[in-house]
C-alpha cells in the first residue's frame, strides 16, 4: 500500500491508508492504547483497541521514536487532535528503539536546559516545537529569493576561503590553505560588491564565520547570512525600500506557507509599514535625551537600551514594529561605506530596528577607485590585501549599496525563542563544535 | 525618467527611453559612432549620428566599462542586434572609467589565458560568456530547489565547521577554533542524514571544502554541492528515480528560463530519459573487456577512459547522454554505505554519468546503530569523533539515502567550459586564493 504523509490523511477519510514515521507516544488509558506517529510534516493519533494490534511493538520490545508503519482505517473524530485518528490498526516495526531517550519528546514543550538540548540536538530537533522553528527558518530562505528574483536579482555564490578580511583584522578564523594562511570569509561583502559590476543585482545565501569571543544570548560564530546588493541607487534610501518589501515578502511567505509552524510557536507576526518609519541617529539621540532624560549625544553607537527606546517610540508613534535608524556615524562604520554629502562625519547607512533590536545593517558602499584609496588610508589599512578587489572600483562601478540579514537573528526576534542558538540547526559557538 | 533594463527595450519602441550600464564599446564606422551599453541583463546598441551627442564621453575622458545613462529614442532596425536600437542620444556619464582594461571585454570571446582570465576576475566575470556560464549556475540552484520543494523536501543549512571529517581522514583544511582544531566541512553528509530524522527529505545548497592537491582541469578545493537526503527508501533504486527527477529539474529550468544563456554558449541540452539506463559496476566491467578487450575486472573503481567508454555505449545502445552505474564495490565507498544485501561485497550506491564523466554519486547509507558500530570497526575507524552524531541511529532511523550534485561539475559539463575554475565566480585552487 502506498504511504501517504500524515499531512495528507485528513483528505483519505473513509479510506484505509498507510503511514510511516516515529512513534512519539504511546500510551494505554482504560484498556485503549493511544498512539502518535510523527512523520517529517506532521503527527496522526492512531488508537489500538486490542492489544494484538500493538504486538508487533511488545515482540520487538520498539519503545518511542522506533520506526514504524501504521496501516489503519482513518476515521473522522472531533475530540482526536487534528479530527481525524486511525483505527483497526496493522503495525509493522521498522526500525526499533530500545533505548531510553536522552530527552523527552512526546511532550508538548521540551524541559531540558539548553546545554542538554544542544548536546543532544541530533535528537531534540526531532520536537515539534524545534522543527517548527527550524523549518520557518527554510521559510525565511524561501522568501528572501522570491522577493528578489521577483526584481531580478541574480543568485551568487562565493568563496568562503578568503585571503583578506572584509570586515576588521580581528575575530576572523585563519585556516591553513596548503601552507598559506588564510580566513574564513566574515561576510561576502567585496564579492556581493564586484558581482553587482557584473549583474547589476546579486544576492547570495550562505554561511558567514565571526570568532568574536563572545558568550551571549544573542551570538553564534557561524550563521547564515542573507545578503543583497545592487547598483543605480540613488542612496541608502533605494535600499531602505528594497528592505522593507524583502522583509515584506518573507514575512508573506509565513504566514501563507507556515500557518502551523507559527500557530505551534504562538507568534504575533508584525505587519510591515508601507512606509517603515526612519530617524536619523543624532535625531535619535536627542529624542532619547527628550523622553529618557538619558544624554548620549556623542556616543558613536546606540546601545540596546537605546535601541529599546527607540523601538517603543515607534511602537507608540507609529504604531510600527520597524523603525530604520539611518545615518550611524562614519567612525562606526566599515570603510567601504558611503558618507552622508551633506554632513560628512554621517554615513548613508542605517540599521533596521525589530521590536527594538537590531535585525539588518545597511546602506551605500563608496563606489569610486579613489575613494577607496583615501578610505583605506584614512582607516591605517594597507592596500595590497584588497588590490585584486579594488578593480571592480577601478573599472567602473555604479553607485550601489546592500544589506545583510542575520538569518538566526530574525529568527530569534521573530519566535521569541530566548536563545540564538535553538534557531539553528547545530550552533557553533566559543565552546561548542558539536554535534 | 524611469531607466529601463535592456532586455525591456523591445517593447518600448517608438518611445524615448533611459537606460543605464556599463559602456561595452564604442566604435566610429563613417563618422556614425555605434555605442554597446550592458547592463546587468543584457546589451544594447546605441548610435550617435553627431559628435555632440557623445561630447559627454570625450569630456571625461571616459572609455570602456564606464558606467553611464543613455537617453534615447527606440527604433526598430533589423540589422542591430536584437532588432532595436537607440538613436538621439543624451549620455550622462555617472562613473568615467580612463585606465586600460587589463582584459578587453568587448570581443565575443575572451582571448586572455586562464591565468590572466582568473586573476581579473573581477573584471572578466562582466564578459557576456562568463557572465552566461555564472547565471547558468543561478539556474541549477532554482532548477534544484524548485524540484526538491516540489516533493516536500525541507531546506536545511547545516555547519561549516566541524569536529570530526566525515569523508576521509586526509583532505580535510584545519583550522583554529579558538584554541582548538577544527575542519571545514567536506560534505554535510552526516547533518542531512541526522536532519532525515527530523524532517524526513532535506537538501542542502552550500559550500564543501576538500583539501585535495590536485591540479587539474576538472578539480577545485571549494565548491557548491547540491545535496539531498530522505527515508523511507526501498534501497538505492529509489535514490536513483528522484535524481532522475532533479535533473530533469535543472535541465527544464534551463530551458524554460535561460535561453539566452544556452544559445550563447552554444549548448547541446541533453534530453533525460523517463528511465535512465543502469548497468551494475559488475556488469560494466564485463561490457568493456566485451566492447574493448580491456580487463579492468576486479579493478576497485573505473577510470576516466573506463566512463567514457561506457558512456558511448549508453548513447548507442540507449540514445541516452545520461547512465547509472551501480553496486560499485564497498572498498572503495565510505564506511557510512550500505552494503548489497545479496553481495555485500557490493554496494547500494551508484554514480551517475553524463557524457561519459561520473556528474553525481549516491546510494543508500546504513541506518541501523549497530551497523555504524561495525562499519567504523571495519574501517578502523574510532568511534568517540562520531559518537554525537551516531544518537540519530540509536534513537530511530529509516532506511534512507541521497545524493550530491557537484555544481561546477554539472556547470563544466553541460557547457563545455574547457576548465571547471571557469564555471565559478571566484574559484579556489591550489595555487588561487585571490580574488
Amino acid at each position: 500500500m502506498q504511504r501517504i504523509r500524515t499531512v495528507e490523511v485528513r483528505s483519505h477519510v473513509g479510506e484505509r491508508i498507510r503511514i510511516t514515521g516515529w512513534l512519539q507516544s504511546l500510551r494505554q488509558m482504560g484498556g485503549i492504547n493511544f498512539l502518535v506517529l510523527r512523520d517529517g510534516w506532521g503527527t496522526m493519533q492512531a488508537v489500538a483497541e486490542s492489544e494484538a494490534e500493538i504486538a508487533s511493538l511488545a515482540e520487538s520490545a520498539a519503545g518511542v521514536e522506533s520506526v514504524i508503519a501504521i496501516e489503519g482505517d482513518a476515521v473522522e473524530m472531533p475530540q482526536a487532535p487534528g479530527g481525524v485518528e486511525l483505527h483497526q490498526l496493522r503495525i509493522e516495526v521498522i526500525t526499533p528503539v530500545t533505548d531510553v531517550l536522552p530527552v523527552s519528546l512526546n511532550k508538548r514543550k521540551i524541559t531540558a536546559n539548553l546545554t542538554t538540548l544542544l548536546d543532544h540536538a541530533v535528537v531534540t530537533n526531532r520536537h515539534p516545537e524545534r522543527r517548527a522553528v527550524l523549518r520557518l527558518g527554510a521559510g525565511a530562505l524561501a522568501g528572501f529569493r522570491s522577493a528578489l528574483l521577483a526584481r531580478d536579482f541574480t543568485e551568487i555564490q562565493t568563496p568562503k576561503i578568503v585571503a583578506a578580511a572584509t570586515e576588521s583584522g580581528a575575530n576572523v578564523f585563519k585556516l591553513d590553505y596548503f601552507g598559506r594562511s588564510a580566513y574564513l570569509a566574515q561576510s561576502p561583502q567585496f564579492y556581493k560588491q564586484i558581482m553587482v559590476g557584473v549583474f547589476e543585482r546579486v544576492f547570495e545565501v550562505g554561511p558567514v564565520f565571526r570568532a568574536e569571543p563572545h558568550d551571549t544570548t544573542r551570538h553564534i560564530n557561524e550563521y547564515v547570512s542573507l545578503d543583497a546588493e545592487f547598483g543605480f541607487i540613488e542612496n541608502h534610501f533605494t535600499v531602505m525600500a528594497l528592505l522593507r518589501d524583502v522583509i515584506a515578502g518573507i514575512l508573506r511567505t509565513f504566514s501563507e506557507r507556515y500557518t502551523p509552524e507559527l500557530e505551534l510557536l504562538r507568534v504575533t507576526m508584525p505587519a510591515v509599514p508601507e512606509n517603515i518609519p526612519h530617524i536619523h541617529f543624532a535625531e535619535a539621540q536627542e529624542l532619547i535625551l527628550r523622553l529618557h532624560s538619558v544624554d548620549v549625544r556623542g556616543e558613536p553607537d546606540l546601545s540596546p537600551q537605546d535601541e529599546r527606546w527607540l523601538g517603543e517610540w515607534a511602537k507608540q508613534d507609529f504604531g510600527s514594529d520597524f523603525l530604520f535608524v539611518t545615518g550611524y556615524p562614519m567612525r562606526k562604520r566599515p570603510f567601504y561605506t558611503h558618507p552622508d554629502p551633506e554632513r560628512p562625519e554621517y554615513s548613508n547607512s542605517f540599521d533596521l530596528l525589530f521590536r527594538g533590536t537590531e535585525l539588518v545593517t545597511g546602506g551605500q558602499r563608496l563606489h569610486l577607485y579613489a575613494d577607496y584609496l583615501s578610505a583605506l588610508e584614512k582607516a591605517h589599512l594597507p592596500v595590497e590585501p584588497f588590490e585584486a578587489y579594488l578593480e571592480a572600483f577601478r573599472y567602473g562601478m555604479p553607485p550601489h549599496g546592500g544589506f545583510a540579514i542575520g538569518m538566526e537573528r530574525l529568527l530569534m526576534q521573530l519566535t521569541g525563542v530566548p536563545n540564538v542558538r535553538l534557531t539553528t540547526t547545530f550552533p557553533r559557538d566559543l565552546n561548542r563544535l558539536v554535534p
